[in-house]
């Protein structure tokens, strides 16, 4: 089973969703849940993937930061390809030292996100990459987090956006997506 | 606080540790933890560390396969370098389509880990990277998952070793480790 996707889809994002899996009433009924282990293990697509989200960095960028689990994918090959640092944002008790942290409420359940505190420079320019966009929350959280520490995020990628959920309204900052499900 | 280190570490082997850091009584008393945030802050030290994570790769690699989290930084960025497919091996509830799994011990705690039925085909030669290996009981779990679905484990690399934990003979197949430490 398929997602309606966005007229005027390209042929790369015809390619890329033909790779994602839809998987109805997970991880709770009424979720459609977008699968993207098949597009990961199709090297050749997860690479257009990867680096059409690295295309999306603003100049002047300084690092990359993405959000614990599925983000860290996309996140470390972007930050590799660019050649820049990666900044992990990840879920509550797994950063030993001093952290930045915010909460969030998402799609099914609520959380907080954290940072090291030194993980990134005040004004540095830090482009925020994760797999989906659903209501925002998370990546909203990491921006949080990166704002608070002084940096500043001039531009976000996402491979997925659920348009139904109005993420991009929640997260009110720059934002690419690649694929958009209505 | 740094960690003893084996002695002849090369000179990358030095530059590597002088950017990972050692967390005394994390995420419990006695445990030492190893922060490798600030090595994935370093663009040059995160490249040359998945570099010759991405060297320890045999011959005639199929895929690049890694545990939840942080093993999806160096996985995913050492299948974009040799591009390869990625496998995402996962903690229980994250996949929502049919699963392989293996249960395992680690330092502290333990648990499950599941990869996707089809994930990988039979046959199929897997390189299963990890940030670092403790007792060896995620990295053993995710090779017996790929073992499970008919594929070989024919190399495994970490950037970290705790030898003292004895996780190689644990995990009892072929392993490279970039940073040993006691």
């Amino acid at each position: 089973m398929r997602g309606a996707v966005k007229d005027g889809f390209d042929g790369l994002a015809r390619e890329l969703d033909s790779r994602i899996c839809a998987v109805p009433d997970f991880p709770k009924p009424g979720i459609l849940f977008r699968d993207i282990t098949p597009l990961l293990a199709d090297a050749t697509m997860f690479g257009r993937a990867a680096e059409t989200l690295a295309g999306f960095a603003p100049p002047k960028t300084d690092a990359v930061a993405a959000v614990e689990s599925r983000g860290f994918i996309f996140g470390a090959a972007v930050a590799r390809m660019l050649e820049l640092p990666f900044i992990p944002a990840r879920k509550p008790g797994k950063l030993p030292r001093k952290t930045a942290s915010a909460r969030y409420v998402l799609e099914y359940g609520e959380g907080e996100l954290h940072a090291h505190a030194d993980a990134v420079l005040p004004g540095a320019r830090v482009f925020l990459v994760d797999d989906l966009i659903a209501t925002g929350g998370t990546l909203r959280a990491a921006a949080e987090i990166i704002e608070k520490l002084g940096a500043t995020v001039p531009a976000a990628a996402c491979l997925i956006e659920l348009e139904s959920l109005q993420g991009r309204k929640h997260y009110a900052r720059p934002l690419k997506t690649v694929l958009q499900y209505r």
